[in-house]
Order: C-alpha cells, then structure tokens, then sequence
C-alpha cells in the first residue's frame, strides 16, 4: 500500500482530479494510508485559500457560481469545498446547492467537493482543515471554501482562508448594528449580495461607517455590492480579492491559532485512539458490579494500562 | 496538604457546610488536593439526586423553592445545586434566582450552590458530574439539581439524575405536538407548572396521552400539575418523586452512559494535561519560520515528546 499512497500523491501533485478526490475520502473517513498521506504534504501554500461564508438565504452559493464564471474567464484553476450542514432536514437545500453549482461539475479546471458538517452544529467539517492541506498540494490557483456563517465556523474559516468573504444581504440591514463585532474581525470583504432590492445602499453604507471605524491601519475590511445572478459587481469583487491576497502578510496570525488549535486536536485523538466508548462502558459496567466503585480511581487505572 | 484534604473529606461526611462549599470550589477550579480528594469518595449513593430541567420561565426556581418548603416539613437534608448560564447578558436572571432563593440560605438543612456553566451554550457546568458525586458524600436526602432545559443539558441531567423533572408552562401546550421525542425519553415527571392558566388542562392531557403512548412496560412519565406558588399539587410531586425513587432500577442505563462519557473525558484532559495551547503555538510559530514545516509531522513530534 505505500506505493500506492505515494503514487496517489504524485498524481494529485499533478492535478489528477480523481486521485484529489480519491484522497479527499480517505481522509474524511481515515481509511488505510491516512497517516502516511499527511506526512507527505509538502504544504508550501500555493493555492490561496478563499473563505465564503453568510447567513442562510445570502446567496453563497450563486456568488460561488459567478465567482467560478468570472475566474474561468481569467483561465484560473479553482477547487470549491462546500461544506453542507448534515442534518437530514436540510437535504433539500443541499440538493438545491449541487444543482446549481453543476453547471461547472465537468469543466476540467473546477474540482467541485461537498462535505457533511460533523458534529457542532454549524461548525466546519472536522475534517476541513486536513482536506484543505491536501487540496492546496494539487496545482489549483485558488481553493474556495463555501460555509454556513453561524457561529465557530465564522472564526475557523477565518484562520484557515487567507481571504474572508461575508455575504450579507438587504434584508439584513436592521440587524447590521447589532452584527456580533466577531464578524467585523473576520471578514476581510463584505460582500452585499442582491444589491438591487430595497435596503441594499442602507446596508452599504453601514457596513462601510463600521468597517471604517474597526480599522487599523490599511487593514480596512473592504465593502463590495453584488448581484451574483446578473454578475454586476463580480470584477469589484474578485478585483478586492486579488488585492487582499497580494497585500497580506506571509503567515497572518490568526492561521496559527487556527493550525495550534488543529495540532492539539490532533494530539488528542491520537492519544485516545486506543479507547472506544463500547468497551469502556462494559468495563465501568463490570467495576461497578464488583463493588468498592470509585470513577476517578477507575478511569485513572484505565488511562495507565 | 494531604492531612487537610482528609480531614476536609471527614468534614464532609459529617454534613459540614462550609467543608462541602470548599470541596465544590476545589473542584471546581481544579485547586491543589483535587485529584485526592476525588479518589477518596466512596460514591455510596445515599443522597439521591433529583434533577429539574425545563425551558426559561417555566418556573423551575420557584418550583425549587416550593419542593424546599414541602421536604424541609419532612425533616429532609437537601442540597441545591443550580446550574446558571454564565452569560453576563443573564446577569439579571442569576440574580433574581438567588434573591428568590434567598429564603433558604441561611436553613442549616439546606445547602445551596450556584455553578456557572461553562462551554456549551446551556449545557450543564462540564464540573457538574464531580461536583455532585462530592456533595453526594455529605449525608444529605436529596440533591437536587437545576438546569434550563435546551439542548444537550437534558440528556446529561438525565443520566446524572434518579428522577428528572420536566418543568412546562401551559404557554407550551401548542408547542408539544413537537416537543421533540428526546424530551419524552428523558422526563421521569412532568410538571405542568402555573396550572391556573388558561391551557393548563389541555396541556396536561396532551402530555399523559404523549406519555401513554410513549411508555414501556410500568415506565409510563407521570404527569403532576403544580401551582408553585401557592403549594397546590406540590404534595402529589413530591409523591411521585418518592415512588419514583423508590421503583427505580439500581443503577439505570443512562447513568451508566454517562459515567462512561464522563470516564471518557477524564482520562483525555489527564492524557492533554502536560500540553499547553501557548506552549504549542510557539513551537508551531517556530517550527514554520524553521522551514519545511508539516503539521501533522509537527504534532506528531510533540505528541511524543
């Protein structure tokens, strides 16, 4: 099997969209070759990493979409990772979300992944960050990850994309003065979607007073009008984007916290892959039965076999 | 230090207050003597520990009160351990809790403790399982445990809990048809609380049918209505307690699933207790300018360090 890792990885170095996604599940479901796959990773961050997220209803996914058409145009290879809630209830809206991205599933430079949100509610793939190294090592321009923006996964696309994208729309506008002041730490772009409907130069504006007095320095999050289904604004955009990512520094802070944050968890299953729930609850069910029960005396002898 | 965590230990076994105030602190925030006086307990289970759960203004805190008053009649010892979110927007409420509990404050046959919780958005205090297998020690009757119901703090009372109170206003009656099914395994009572109110009864009888088509065998959910304020049904709830104290299986299932989960999450803070997230982000910081940085190599070195 190590030939064969090696070989994977070789043929995703070359940008072999099946082996990419051959590794994307092997990765998401640790199967044999997981350990070694990671090592491998060279992880010089070529591919920029661009982060998507907003309220459901912002219209993401269609500002992914013209966002793919716009770069297609500029002959840019992209890699879009859409990170779906998981919750059965919503198969509709992520059914929804393929449909209109499908357009795009056959272009030979647009490598399209849906992941399942595991886990916290909202929160990215467990697995993100793993995928998003692996992704990066094939010869992509940019690797575009699209989210649901509530709650810790605002502040985990943050670290892990070297430019944020908020998508917000009209509608919102009331809501703008009471926006939790972590989104104005996270967004590098605010991007008001829907610009034509009522309320969209309100918001605008808004965004731009805040932004302003949150600055410091030249790092003033930058607010741009869209109409992702028309592809007004979209130049605007990408053009922001492409500034953001040439301005900033090499390593920005907040990816290292990201990357201390994954590193620990990383530590700490490896060192509790030797228990399982099952067995410890049959072992506890036998202690207890045995008598002269005590749990942290139990669980300390556990933890030392 | 080791003499004083003993005799501290004996302090509590007599059904010393302040000697159980200062155990909870010591565990709580992991103070010297923490561990040893954990591996002393003998975890007997005499008190037994009634839990009430139930969503904001449903009246679990005058309810409390009113339960107090009823048992305090009967010669019982009890502990109170409210579990309050440590939202400083909720401020407000945590106060109006303990003004109204204040009556009891100074009853030498009731300890009251009020535990912030900590992480999860409503879960229980992540010390809550310890902290009660401390004051379990200390010869009380009953220890009762107070929770807002959302999310996961259900499940948890539930297996930390003999007998968990499910606490509803009749403002829910429409609400129950989809209450979800999780709440109807976990309630071993419910309260219809503030009977008086316009919807009481239908409530009521919605929740016995709920409860009669959910039951198994003799564990059918009894359903209580209750007047907090003024002490009506109280008797009948505190009947329903005791006969469900006392049908009771040994040592349920849920319980045991706790304690594995519990036991589970020991042994992983003891097994990450020499790392520390500072430490790691230097090393991550160093080892990037260092070159040839990969960090799942990277966290493998540290892991084995």
């Amino acid at each position: 099997m190590q030939g064969s890792i090696a070989s994977l990885y070789g043929q995703i170095l070359e940008g072999n969209f099946a082996a990419v996604a051959r590794a994307i599940t092997i990765v998401e479901n640790e199967l044999s070759g997981y350990d070694e796959l990671l090592l491998m990773l060279k992880q010089e961050r070529h591919a920029r990493v661009v982060g998507i997220t907003g309220p459901p209803g912002a219209g993401k996914s269609t500002l992914v979409n013209a966002l793919l058409h716009y770069w297609l145009g500029e002959n840019k290879r992209i890699a879009v990772i859409a990170v779906d809630p998981s919750s059965p209830f919503n198969y509709g809206a992520l059914l929804g979300d393929r449909i209109r991205m499908s357009e795009y599933y056959t272009n030979p430079n647009i490598f399209i992944r849906s992941l399942a949100t595991r886990g916290a509610l909202g929160g990215l793939s467990a697995k993100i960050i793993e995928i998003t190294d692996v992704v990066k090592e094939a010869p992509f321009d940019i690797v575009l990850v699209e989210t649901v923006g509530v709650g810790q996964s605002e502040v985990e696309i943050a670290g892990l994309a070297d430019c944020t994208i908020v998508t917000l729309v009209p509608e919102a506008g009331d809501e703008v003065q009471t926006l939790k002041a972590g989104i104005m730490e996270i967004a590098d772009i605010f991007a008001v979607n829907k610009a034509d409907r009522d309320g969209a130069e309100g918001l605008y504006r808004n965004l731009r007073i805040l932004a302003h007095e949150r600055a410091h320095g030249s790092n003033e999050t930058q607010v741009v009008k869209t109409i992702a289904t028309t592809g007004e604004g979209l130049a605007e955009l990408a053009t922001a984007i492409q500034n953001h990512l040439q301005a900033q520094e090499n390593l920005p802070e907040k990816h290292l916290h990201l990357l201390t944050e994954k590193c620990w968890q990383l530590i700490q299953s490896w060192r509790m892959r030797d228990l399982d729930h099952h067995t410890l609850y049959q072992q506890l069910a036998t202690a207890i039965k045995d008598g002269n029960f005590n749990l942290y005396a139990f669980a300390r002898s556990v933890m030392t076999k």
